[in-house]
């Protein structure tokens, strides 16, 4: 007897396409071929130090060698520590706290406070918007969890946030359904290092804001933050979070909050999901379907990353010291990021608005064909659906020079051929 | 406006009951006025040492303690690191691997590996079957999930495991439904501590191979071994699985692999699910739901701990003294609960077979009544729907005894009144 599948109807199918592994594995492959120092890595998205180790930085690697064995091998309540969760909210808003309630779930990593933003604040089988240089991560997701993922047109004609596009999308969808989930990166945009300005973010509450009046819509906006340490000063880049202040109940704010990149500690996989809301009602329901959804999925989050957080925090002299660190991490993925900006203006490369973070997006009509040829180079970057993304925070400054140069050739090699 | 919830309609009514924690706050409560010396807590389910601290195993804590930064920071890849995978596969047969093909996922804690399980091998709105005496996360995950839990009657009316409602339950499932996912906890199920014995798998397995001649059935087993090292010798605990050589093709055999109990690492959330079958494509279909779910859920596993067993399991010196070490935790737990054991038999209390692990359970009919009444004789057990659970993993010798007695005074006092 032949089975053809095992799994459920729903799951069986599904295949992970996986950009980045594959782009990291070519490159792997050349290293081998050509030695280390020859080939470009910039797929990796972790921020690695000049000599290509992991940036690991010092106090929080201080702070977390003095946790008590207990501290890190004991259970964490369902919703997280306590502490951990005011630290959270502290850290995510420093002093732009809005006019609202708050209130924050632990999560494993990031990607679980995404998870958990879509699996219980959109209806199934609906869409969840976002623009359409995405983590491609939104769309897994959305799939597990049953939503369908549709995408605005992140940039206008002046390479400017797309006001008008993402009014049609919201129009639309809202025309479709009483309840719609928008997931907006920013600021430090991955993959394209793109923020919200002040008056961008007025456009988008202004857009939705009509639509809290009529009955029985609700609107949820999920702010992914998980850069936002290599955007800018800590107050410039979350001024835009004052303007949740006194929000119609139906309008709720999400914002995820992750370990990974901000304390450099990605595999210990520890974020929360951060509510905000006029409502307290909102909160308490958000606060029980979190709660819920901790349980049945991972039952509680990994306790001592959550007690390096509070133990790093509480102590005033230890965090400025992790934050002065942390500048200077965020100050040289800024240099790379600076030579290949600097050398694609040079060179008549056309880049993506960059204003911070991780990655660079540089549009392609065939990202696969540009990255293709720039292997003939022995650098490696991923080619994602509508452009190529190339890592600011894994490739040395020296190893940056010259890379936009070899891409825009790449382009004029491909374009004759 | 009022807005009643704006979370999406399948989330919004979900609220997490949990016994246990309300157990152990009534019983901290009751600490703070008589004195954590006069109370005795039975609600915990981890092992804590004899002066009531968690019980960490110095071999591993000595191996974590050992790890380097980077392993503990980095990323890991999305399915686990190829080591853990191995490890997981090692440690979960010892010397009882059947013939099969094997894989495993790293999943966040043994929950992870039971939602995937439960998330991907059981269709929506069908019932996923299990014992009627069962860890109540079961549920919440199949509601989390879009499933449905029913029940079997675990024990017939000798105490021995009800092959006859087993069967009942599986024949009726399987009128209605083509596919179906059967968890079984054991052996040390919690929260009785019962064990299905040799005979009881051949009848297990006897129930469902038939429906595999049907066009179209298929059929998984979970087997949930979060508590296997906590019930006797590694072997003799693993004898079962060499059952799963050579099954049909459409029945699968997932088991949950947790690093909570079996390493005390509780609070790290790593764990693993362990597929067995004799086609190797449901394994890769296996891989490739796993690692969707994966992505899409928490894009990777807590890589501290992952790195940890590996170097704890690939030195034949260190993991021969580790097992030592858990040997005597176990020896430890099972001292606890033979005074319990031979207390009730002493008294005529009423207990369900208990062969090992955590928990102790007494079946009753108000087993609310029952734990209020020891209430007044400072003891806290946990009260379930069919009976109250006893932590013999955290009682210490001292305090184990005389609960029995004292338990049963409460039911005969609430059977008089």
């Amino acid at each position: 007897m032949i089975v053809l599948a095992m799994a459920a109807a729903h799951s069986s199918n599904r295949m992970l396409k996986d950009a980045i592994f594959e782009a990291n594995q070519a490159c792997m492959d050349a290293m081998a071929v050509h030695g280390a120092d020859a080939v470009t890595n910039a797929t990796i998205g972790v921020v690695l130090d000049e000599e290509g180790k992991l940036a690991v930085l010092p106090t929080m690697e201080k702070v977390y060698r003095s946790l008590a064995m207990s501290e890190l091998a004991a259970y964490a309540p369902i919703v997280g520590l306590p502490d951990y969760l005011n630290s959270v909210i502290d850290l995510t808003f420093a002093d732009n706290k809005p006019e609202a309630h708050f209130s924050a779930i632990a999560t494993a990593g990031g990607t679980g406070a995404i998870h958990h933003a879509i699996a219980n604040y959109a209806e199934r089988g609906e869409a969840v918007l976002t623009s359409d240089w995405f983590w491609g991560n939104y769309n897994v997701i959305c799939v597990e969890t049953g939503k369908r993922l549709e995408t605005f047109t992140l940039f206008d004609e002046g390479q400017n946030f797309n006001i008008a596009d993402f009014k049609n999308k919201v129009d639309e969808l809202l025309k479709k359904q009483d309840s719609l989930l928008i997931i907006l990166n920013t600021p430090a945009h991955n993959p394209t290092g793109f923020a919200l300005s002040e008056s961008d973010w007025d456009a988008v509450l202004d857009i939705v804001k009509p639509y809290t009046t009529s009955k029985g819509k609700r609107i949820s906006i999920l702010v992914d933050i998980a850069y936002i340490d290599f955007a800018g000063e800590k107050n410039e880049t979350r001024k835009f979070m004052r303007k949740f202040s006194n929000l119609p109940e139906n309008l709720f704010v999400m914002i995820s909050f992750s370990m990974s990149k901000s304390y450099t500690l990605y595999g210990q996989r520890t974020g929360a999901l951060v509510a905000v809301s006029s409502s307290k009602a909102v909160v308490d329901e958000f606060n029980q379907v979190g709660k819920y959804s901790n349980r049945a999925i991972w039952s509680n989050v990994n306790r001592g990353a959550q007690a390096l957080l509070v133990k790093l925090q509480q102590d005033k002299t230890t965090y400025a010291a992790f934050e002065h660190e942390r500048q200077e991490l965020y100050n040289l993925v800024q240099s790379r990021a600076n030579i290949f900006v600097n050398e694609a203006k040079q060179c008549g490369l056309n880049f993506l608005p960059y204003k911070g973070g991780f990655f660079i997006a540089v549009p392609a009509k065939d990202p696969a064909a540009i990255c293709n040829k720039l292997h003939d180079e022995l650098v490696f970057a991923v080619p994602l659906k509508l452009g190529i993304r190339v890592a600011a925070c894994s490739v040395s400054l020296d190893k940056m020079k010259g890379i936009a140069a070899k891409m825009k050739a790449a382009f004029d090699k491909c374009n004759k051929a």
